[in-house]
């Protein structure tokens, strides 16, 4: 076999969650995702440090990216507006692939461990927005209020996009750009 | 003893919550909570089912409370109105005693097993509202997007109260009003 393989990643990740799906997370090993994939278990190291990591990667770079996107924006954005951007930023780093994600999150509501692992993660990200959003000197009451609703908004714009993604091809950031808009629409009367 | 005591559940409450903190859930018996509230094991089973429901009850109740709240709301009513009037029931349903809930919330904190029953509670009074509001024919993914982000702010308007107590003592729903008014000006601009 090759050293370098075509998407290797990517067929690793789909291996991986098939067999987490059919047999259950805490019985697949690492050597079936590699067979499975067709590629070799010193591949999937090459990528992943352990089963667990091909449901969680690449969190260090979502924070840089809601660090950057709350940092770039001008001293006079209201503080809703740094929120909403760094909801932006978080939905376009989301990959493209909703029945991916969809299956991800069956796989980890399956799981105890796996759910306090995305909950942990989730938590990390609300503390990067708090943290940038409190720099900026908002009052800390504010602060909570705006990134709970914030998260809230995120997490149903996300539902609807894996759930309805048959139904019309809307992106994830399209979509939390209308929950939005609808948040303040039904707030207003 | 007599078979009438002056607030025993009040009494037994207190006595379980403080040992629930000092020795953990799992290591606390009813016959403990009994001797340090000065009751026997009889009267305590006179209130609660077991040591768990101490932490728990009046919940079918508190399903009541918001079923009615939103019953009774006119027809009139807007989706968003709808839901604040279920939060403002809840709220005012909830005992004013901030420093014994947050007491309750700290031994939660520490013990998986309650936390998951206080998610299925909170997943069952979410349940109960989206039922309420679609029997009104507001259509499904609005009410998800209501209700989510209604208990986001309720949830911040809680932790304000039993934190800041001490600084202004406002009760629940003046918190909870005050959060969805701040919600409000916030999204404006």
């Amino acid at each position: 076999m090759s050293r370098w393989e075509p998407n290797a990643r990517g067929r690793l990740e789909q291996a991986a969650l098939d067999l987490y799906q059919e047999r259950g997370f805490e019985q697949t090993t690492v050597a079936e995702i590699a067979e499975r994939a067709g590629l070799t278990e010193r591949t999937f190291f090459r990528y992943f440090a352990d089963k667990r990591e091909v449901l969680f990667w690449g969190q260090g770079r979502l924070h840089e990216i809601v660090v950057n996107a709350v940092a770039s924006q001008p001293v006079t954005a209201s503080p809703f507006n740094i929120v909403v951007a760094a909801l932006e930023a978080m939905a376009a780093a989301v990959p493209d692939r909703p029945e991916f994600l969809q299956q991800r999150q069956a796989v980890i509501a399956q799981n105890p461990e796996l759910q306090e692992r995305e909950l942990l993660k989730m938590a990390s990200l609300i503390g990067v927005i708090t943290e940038a959003l409190q720099q900026r000197g908002i009052p800390g009451p504010t602060v909570r209020l705006l990134v709970e609703t914030g998260i809230a908004v995120y997490r149903v714009a996300f539902t609807r996009w894996v759930d309805e993604k048959e139904k019309g091809p809307r992106t994830l950031p399209q979509l939390l750009r209308e929950a939005l808009d609808e948040l303040k629409a039904v707030l207003a009367f």
